[in-house]
Protein backbone atom coordinates (compact mmCIF):
# COMPACT_ATOMS: atom_id res chain seq x y z
CA UNK A 1 0.00 0.00 0.00
CA UNK A 2 1.36 3.80 -0.80
CA UNK A 3 2.70 5.30 1.94
CA UNK A 4 -0.30 8.21 1.45
CA UNK A 5 -3.01 5.59 1.71
CA UNK A 6 -0.80 3.61 5.07
CA UNK A 7 -1.27 7.31 6.51
CA UNK A 8 -4.27 7.54 6.20
CA UNK A 9 -5.35 3.96 7.33
CA UNK A 10 -3.08 4.59 10.66
CA UNK A 11 -5.16 8.13 11.61
CA UNK A 12 -8.43 6.29 10.92
CA UNK A 13 -7.60 3.22 13.30
CA UNK A 14 -6.13 5.80 15.71
CA UNK A 15 -9.09 8.05 15.50
CA UNK A 16 -11.54 5.31 15.80
CA UNK A 17 -10.18 4.10 19.05
CA UNK A 18 -9.41 7.46 20.94
CA UNK A 19 -10.61 10.61 18.85
CA UNK A 20 -8.74 13.48 17.11
CA UNK A 21 -7.10 15.02 19.86
CA UNK A 22 -5.40 11.47 21.62
CA UNK A 23 -3.93 11.02 18.50
CA UNK A 24 -0.25 12.27 17.94
CA UNK A 25 1.35 12.84 14.34
CA UNK A 26 4.44 10.69 15.55
CA UNK A 27 1.53 7.94 16.43
CA UNK A 28 0.19 7.93 13.01
CA UNK A 29 4.23 7.90 11.61
CA UNK A 30 4.84 4.74 13.62
CA UNK A 31 1.53 3.09 13.31
CA UNK A 32 1.41 3.42 9.31
CA UNK A 33 5.20 2.93 8.77
CA UNK A 34 5.58 5.80 7.25
CA UNK A 35 9.49 8.07 6.88
CA UNK A 36 9.21 10.66 9.08
CA UNK A 37 8.93 14.05 7.02
CA UNK A 38 6.70 12.37 5.03
CA UNK A 39 3.43 13.74 6.67
CA UNK A 40 3.85 17.15 5.44
CA UNK A 41 4.98 16.06 1.96
CA UNK A 42 1.48 14.12 1.20
CA UNK A 43 -0.73 16.47 3.64
CA UNK A 44 0.28 20.25 3.58
CA UNK A 45 -2.59 20.81 6.03
CA UNK A 46 -1.35 18.90 8.96
CA UNK A 47 -3.17 16.35 10.87
CA UNK A 48 -6.68 18.66 10.44
CA UNK A 49 -6.24 17.51 6.95
CA UNK A 50 -5.27 13.87 7.69
CA UNK A 51 -8.20 13.24 10.10
CA UNK A 52 -10.52 14.56 7.29
CA UNK A 53 -9.01 12.18 4.64
CA UNK A 54 -9.11 9.50 7.33
CA UNK A 55 -12.78 10.16 8.26
CA UNK A 56 -13.65 10.07 4.54
CA UNK A 57 -12.08 6.27 3.92
CA UNK A 58 -13.48 5.15 6.96
CA UNK A 59 -17.17 6.13 6.35
CA UNK A 60 -17.05 4.78 2.45
CA UNK A 61 -15.87 1.19 4.30
CA UNK A 62 -18.69 1.44 6.90
CA UNK A 63 -21.07 2.52 3.69
CA UNK A 64 -19.67 -0.42 1.53
CA UNK A 65 -20.02 -2.97 4.57
CA UNK A 66 -23.69 -1.34 5.07
CA UNK A 67 -24.59 -1.98 0.90
CA UNK A 68 -23.38 -5.52 1.42
CA UNK A 69 -25.27 -6.78 4.58
CA UNK A 70 -28.39 -5.16 3.27
CA UNK A 71 -27.71 -6.27 -0.57
CA UNK A 72 -27.67 -9.78 1.32
CA UNK A 73 -31.24 -10.64 0.16
CA UNK A 74 -34.03 -11.79 2.50
CA UNK A 75 -35.91 -10.39 5.50
CA UNK A 76 -35.32 -6.66 7.25
CA UNK A 77 -34.92 -8.07 10.17
CA UNK A 78 -32.21 -10.90 9.13
CA UNK A 79 -30.38 -7.89 7.42
CA UNK A 80 -30.36 -5.68 10.65
CA UNK A 81 -29.30 -8.67 12.92
CA UNK A 82 -26.36 -9.74 10.42
CA UNK A 83 -24.77 -5.90 10.33
CA UNK A 84 -25.13 -5.83 14.20
CA UNK A 85 -23.19 -9.35 14.06
CA UNK A 86 -20.83 -7.09 12.15
CA UNK A 87 -20.10 -3.87 14.60
CA UNK A 88 -20.33 -6.79 17.70
CA UNK A 89 -17.70 -8.36 15.85
CA UNK A 90 -15.53 -5.64 15.39
CA UNK A 91 -15.88 -4.55 19.26
CA UNK A 92 -15.66 -7.81 20.73
CA UNK A 93 -12.56 -8.37 18.33
CA UNK A 94 -11.05 -5.17 19.79
CA UNK A 95 -11.87 -5.35 23.29
CA UNK A 96 -14.51 -2.82 22.76
CA UNK A 97 -12.08 -0.08 21.19
CA UNK A 98 -13.29 0.01 17.42
CA UNK A 99 -17.08 0.95 18.16
CA UNK A 100 -18.02 3.62 15.09
CA UNK A 101 -14.93 4.98 13.30
CA UNK A 102 -16.54 8.81 12.64
CA UNK A 103 -18.77 9.14 16.66
CA UNK A 104 -15.27 9.90 18.54
CA UNK A 105 -13.58 12.42 16.69
CA UNK A 106 -17.30 13.58 15.61
CA UNK A 107 -17.52 13.67 19.23
CA UNK A 108 -14.36 15.41 20.27
CA UNK A 109 -13.45 18.03 17.36
CA UNK A 110 -15.89 18.91 14.84
CA UNK A 111 -16.80 21.82 16.74
CA UNK A 112 -13.53 23.26 16.50
CA UNK A 113 -12.59 22.23 12.81
CA UNK A 114 -14.53 22.76 9.91
CA UNK A 115 -12.54 20.28 7.83
CA UNK A 116 -13.54 17.89 10.43
CA UNK A 117 -17.72 18.77 10.82
CA UNK A 118 -17.59 18.59 7.26
CA UNK A 119 -16.50 14.86 6.53
CA UNK A 120 -18.35 13.32 9.85
CA UNK A 121 -21.61 14.87 7.88
CA UNK A 122 -20.82 13.48 4.78
CA UNK A 123 -20.05 10.26 6.46
CA UNK A 124 -23.47 10.07 8.17
CA UNK A 125 -25.07 11.49 5.48
CA UNK A 126 -23.88 8.72 3.10
CA UNK A 127 -25.09 6.07 5.31
CA UNK A 128 -28.52 7.94 6.00
CA UNK A 129 -29.05 7.99 2.35
CA UNK A 130 -28.14 4.17 1.48
CA UNK A 131 -30.24 2.92 4.24
CA UNK A 132 -32.93 4.99 2.96
CA UNK A 133 -32.72 3.92 -0.52
CA UNK A 134 -32.38 0.10 0.91
CA UNK A 135 -35.71 0.88 2.89
CA UNK A 136 -37.48 2.19 -0.59
CA UNK A 137 -36.76 -1.02 -2.23
CA UNK A 138 -38.49 -2.53 0.40
CA UNK A 139 -41.74 -0.77 -0.30
CA UNK A 140 -41.56 2.37 1.82
CA UNK A 141 -42.18 5.66 0.60
CA UNK A 142 -39.77 8.42 0.49
CA UNK A 143 -41.00 10.48 3.30
CA UNK A 144 -40.90 7.12 5.62
CA UNK A 145 -37.65 5.58 4.32
CA UNK A 146 -35.85 8.76 5.24
CA UNK A 147 -37.42 8.73 8.57
CA UNK A 148 -36.61 5.35 9.52
CA UNK A 149 -33.37 5.33 7.91
CA UNK A 150 -32.75 8.61 10.42
CA UNK A 151 -33.81 6.60 13.54
CA UNK A 152 -31.47 3.30 12.00
CA UNK A 153 -28.44 5.54 11.73
CA UNK A 154 -29.44 7.22 15.33
CA UNK A 155 -30.21 3.62 17.41
CA UNK A 156 -26.95 2.18 15.91
CA UNK A 157 -24.69 5.04 16.63
CA UNK A 158 -26.13 4.94 20.01
CA UNK A 159 -26.20 0.80 20.92
CA UNK A 160 -22.38 1.25 19.51
CA UNK A 161 -22.04 3.84 22.33
CA UNK A 162 -23.54 2.57 25.15
CA UNK A 163 -21.56 -0.92 24.33
CA UNK A 164 -18.33 0.87 24.54
CA UNK A 165 -19.50 2.12 28.06
CA UNK A 166 -20.63 -1.00 29.28
CA UNK A 167 -17.89 -3.27 27.20
CA UNK A 168 -20.54 -5.18 26.21
CA UNK A 169 -21.96 -6.09 22.40
CA UNK A 170 -25.50 -6.51 24.26
CA UNK A 171 -26.79 -3.03 23.06
CA UNK A 172 -25.99 -3.78 20.03
CA UNK A 173 -27.80 -7.30 19.16
CA UNK A 174 -30.64 -6.06 21.53
CA UNK A 175 -31.16 -2.65 19.57
CA UNK A 176 -31.20 -4.65 16.09
CA UNK A 177 -34.04 -6.90 17.68
CA UNK A 178 -35.95 -3.89 19.20
CA UNK A 179 -36.04 -2.08 15.82
CA UNK A 180 -37.01 -5.35 14.20
CA UNK A 181 -39.60 -6.22 15.80
CA UNK A 182 -41.04 -2.87 17.26
CA UNK A 183 -41.23 -0.81 13.37
CA UNK A 184 -43.37 -1.65 10.59
CA UNK A 185 -39.82 -2.32 8.12
CA UNK B 1 -19.33 27.01 45.31
CA UNK B 2 -16.48 25.28 47.62
CA UNK B 3 -13.64 25.11 45.26
CA UNK B 4 -13.82 21.23 44.73
CA UNK B 5 -17.15 21.15 43.37
CA UNK B 6 -15.80 24.12 41.14
CA UNK B 7 -13.18 21.69 39.99
CA UNK B 8 -15.65 19.11 39.15
CA UNK B 9 -17.79 21.45 36.95
CA UNK B 10 -14.94 22.74 35.20
CA UNK B 11 -13.85 19.32 34.42
CA UNK B 12 -17.75 18.72 32.87
CA UNK B 13 -17.61 21.29 31.24
CA UNK B 14 -14.37 20.80 28.86
CA UNK B 15 -15.18 17.12 28.72
CA UNK B 16 -18.42 17.71 27.44
CA UNK B 17 -17.09 19.70 24.59
CA UNK B 18 -14.14 18.27 23.46
CA UNK B 19 -13.61 15.11 25.57
CA UNK B 20 -10.86 13.62 28.74
CA UNK B 21 -7.64 13.42 26.23
CA UNK B 22 -7.94 17.62 24.78
CA UNK B 23 -8.48 18.14 28.77
CA UNK B 24 -5.53 20.15 30.27
CA UNK B 25 -5.38 20.22 34.11
CA UNK B 26 -3.97 23.81 33.39
CA UNK B 27 -7.52 24.57 32.09
CA UNK B 28 -9.67 22.68 34.85
CA UNK B 29 -7.61 24.88 36.80
CA UNK B 30 -8.23 28.37 35.50
CA UNK B 31 -11.83 27.51 34.27
CA UNK B 32 -12.93 26.03 37.87
CA UNK B 33 -11.11 29.29 39.43
CA UNK B 34 -9.32 27.25 41.80
CA UNK B 35 -5.92 27.61 43.48
CA UNK B 36 -2.74 25.60 41.36
CA UNK B 37 -2.18 22.84 43.42
CA UNK B 38 -5.52 22.19 44.58
CA UNK B 39 -5.84 19.99 42.26
CA UNK B 40 -3.84 17.22 43.73
CA UNK B 41 -4.86 18.03 47.31
CA UNK B 42 -8.68 17.40 46.15
CA UNK B 43 -7.89 14.85 43.64
CA UNK B 44 -4.85 12.07 44.51
CA UNK B 45 -5.96 10.21 42.07
CA UNK B 46 -5.11 12.64 39.10
CA UNK B 47 -6.87 13.75 35.73
CA UNK B 48 -8.79 10.15 35.89
CA UNK B 49 -10.39 10.41 39.73
CA UNK B 50 -11.19 14.18 38.63
CA UNK B 51 -13.22 13.19 35.30
CA UNK B 52 -14.87 10.44 36.63
CA UNK B 53 -16.24 12.38 39.31
CA UNK B 54 -17.08 14.98 36.95
CA UNK B 55 -19.06 12.29 34.45
CA UNK B 56 -20.97 11.13 38.03
CA UNK B 57 -22.00 14.74 38.50
CA UNK B 58 -23.30 15.65 34.82
CA UNK B 59 -24.80 11.83 34.73
CA UNK B 60 -27.04 13.64 37.67
CA UNK B 61 -27.75 16.47 36.42
CA UNK B 62 -29.44 14.75 33.19
CA UNK B 63 -31.08 12.26 35.52
CA UNK B 64 -32.70 15.05 36.92
CA UNK B 65 -33.85 17.16 33.89
CA UNK B 66 -34.89 13.32 32.68
CA UNK B 67 -36.98 13.24 35.48
CA UNK B 68 -38.60 17.41 35.14
CA UNK B 69 -39.50 16.81 31.90
CA UNK B 70 -41.17 13.36 32.30
CA UNK B 71 -42.87 14.33 35.48
CA UNK B 72 -44.56 17.32 34.12
CA UNK B 73 -47.62 14.79 33.23
CA UNK B 74 -49.36 15.18 29.86
CA UNK B 75 -49.29 13.29 26.44
CA UNK B 76 -45.90 10.87 26.22
CA UNK B 77 -45.22 12.45 22.94
CA UNK B 78 -45.33 15.90 24.13
CA UNK B 79 -43.57 14.31 26.69
CA UNK B 80 -40.18 13.61 24.53
CA UNK B 81 -41.06 17.10 22.25
CA UNK B 82 -40.44 18.40 25.65
CA UNK B 83 -37.01 17.11 26.20
CA UNK B 84 -35.81 17.37 22.72
CA UNK B 85 -36.29 21.04 23.15
CA UNK B 86 -34.15 21.17 26.18
CA UNK B 87 -31.47 19.04 24.25
CA UNK B 88 -31.36 21.78 21.17
CA UNK B 89 -31.55 24.87 23.66
CA UNK B 90 -28.47 23.43 24.91
CA UNK B 91 -26.70 22.76 21.75
CA UNK B 92 -27.96 25.93 19.94
CA UNK B 93 -26.83 28.16 22.99
CA UNK B 94 -23.04 26.86 22.87
CA UNK B 95 -23.00 26.83 18.98
CA UNK B 96 -23.02 23.14 18.94
CA UNK B 97 -20.89 22.25 21.23
CA UNK B 98 -22.49 21.22 24.50
CA UNK B 99 -23.66 17.68 23.45
CA UNK B 100 -24.53 14.66 25.58
CA UNK B 101 -21.82 15.36 28.50
CA UNK B 102 -20.62 11.53 29.12
CA UNK B 103 -20.57 10.47 25.55
CA UNK B 104 -17.42 12.19 24.07
CA UNK B 105 -15.64 11.24 27.66
CA UNK B 106 -16.87 7.42 27.02
CA UNK B 107 -15.56 7.39 23.34
CA UNK B 108 -12.29 8.78 23.70
CA UNK B 109 -11.35 7.21 27.33
CA UNK B 110 -13.35 4.47 28.61
CA UNK B 111 -11.57 2.03 26.71
CA UNK B 112 -8.26 3.08 28.58
CA UNK B 113 -9.93 3.79 31.81
CA UNK B 114 -11.57 1.22 34.20
CA UNK B 115 -12.03 4.32 36.39
CA UNK B 116 -13.94 6.59 33.60
CA UNK B 117 -15.80 3.22 32.00
CA UNK B 118 -17.52 2.59 35.46
CA UNK B 119 -18.35 6.40 35.97
CA UNK B 120 -19.85 6.52 32.18
CA UNK B 121 -21.73 2.75 32.30
CA UNK B 122 -23.85 4.28 35.42
CA UNK B 123 -24.62 6.95 33.98
CA UNK B 124 -26.35 5.17 31.02
CA UNK B 125 -27.68 3.21 33.42
CA UNK B 126 -29.55 5.47 35.69
CA UNK B 127 -30.64 7.21 32.61
CA UNK B 128 -32.00 3.89 31.29
CA UNK B 129 -33.34 2.81 34.46
CA UNK B 130 -34.97 6.23 35.00
CA UNK B 131 -36.79 6.14 31.79
CA UNK B 132 -37.46 2.56 32.08
CA UNK B 133 -39.72 3.31 35.11
CA UNK B 134 -41.34 6.31 33.51
CA UNK B 135 -42.88 3.80 30.88
CA UNK B 136 -43.97 0.83 33.72
CA UNK B 137 -46.01 4.05 34.90
CA UNK B 138 -47.41 4.60 31.91
CA UNK B 139 -48.63 0.98 31.76
CA UNK B 140 -45.83 -0.93 29.76
CA UNK B 141 -45.04 -4.28 31.33
CA UNK B 142 -41.13 -4.70 32.73
CA UNK B 143 -39.54 -6.40 29.35
CA UNK B 144 -41.39 -3.86 27.49
CA UNK B 145 -40.40 -0.60 29.37
CA UNK B 146 -36.85 -1.55 29.82
CA UNK B 147 -36.50 -2.55 26.19
CA UNK B 148 -38.24 0.96 25.03
CA UNK B 149 -35.91 2.47 27.60
CA UNK B 150 -32.86 1.13 25.99
CA UNK B 151 -34.18 2.34 22.34
CA UNK B 152 -34.78 5.67 24.01
CA UNK B 153 -31.31 6.47 25.20
CA UNK B 154 -29.50 5.28 21.86
CA UNK B 155 -31.94 7.20 19.63
CA UNK B 156 -31.42 10.13 21.55
CA UNK B 157 -27.76 9.66 21.76
CA UNK B 158 -27.27 8.93 18.53
CA UNK B 159 -29.57 12.25 17.35
CA UNK B 160 -27.45 14.06 19.82
CA UNK B 161 -24.16 13.01 17.64
CA UNK B 162 -25.53 14.02 14.11
CA UNK B 163 -26.64 16.97 15.76
CA UNK B 164 -23.27 17.93 16.37
CA UNK B 165 -22.02 16.58 12.58
CA UNK B 166 -24.95 18.63 10.85
CA UNK B 167 -24.42 21.60 13.30
CA UNK B 168 -28.13 21.69 13.16
CA UNK B 169 -30.74 20.70 16.14
CA UNK B 170 -32.70 19.03 13.44
CA UNK B 171 -32.18 15.57 14.35
CA UNK B 172 -33.20 16.06 17.85
CA UNK B 173 -36.54 16.83 17.07
CA UNK B 174 -36.79 15.11 14.37
CA UNK B 175 -35.82 11.85 16.67
CA UNK B 176 -38.60 12.41 18.59
CA UNK B 177 -41.20 12.81 16.71
CA UNK B 178 -40.38 9.43 14.82
CA UNK B 179 -40.17 7.95 18.12
CA UNK B 180 -43.32 9.46 19.10
CA UNK B 181 -45.25 8.08 16.07
CA UNK B 182 -43.92 5.05 14.63
CA UNK B 183 -43.40 3.49 18.72
CA UNK B 184 -46.38 2.47 20.93
CA UNK B 185 -45.63 4.49 23.94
Amino acid sequence: MPTRARIVNAAARLMRRNGYHAMGLNDVVSSGRAPKGSLYHYFPGGKEQIAGEALRTAGQRVTASITTTLSAGGEVAENLRSFAQLLADDLERSEFRNGCPIATTTLDAASDSDVIQSAAAKCFAEWHDTLAEWLRTRGHSATDAAELAALLVAAFEGALLTARAHRSSAPIHDIAETLARRLSL
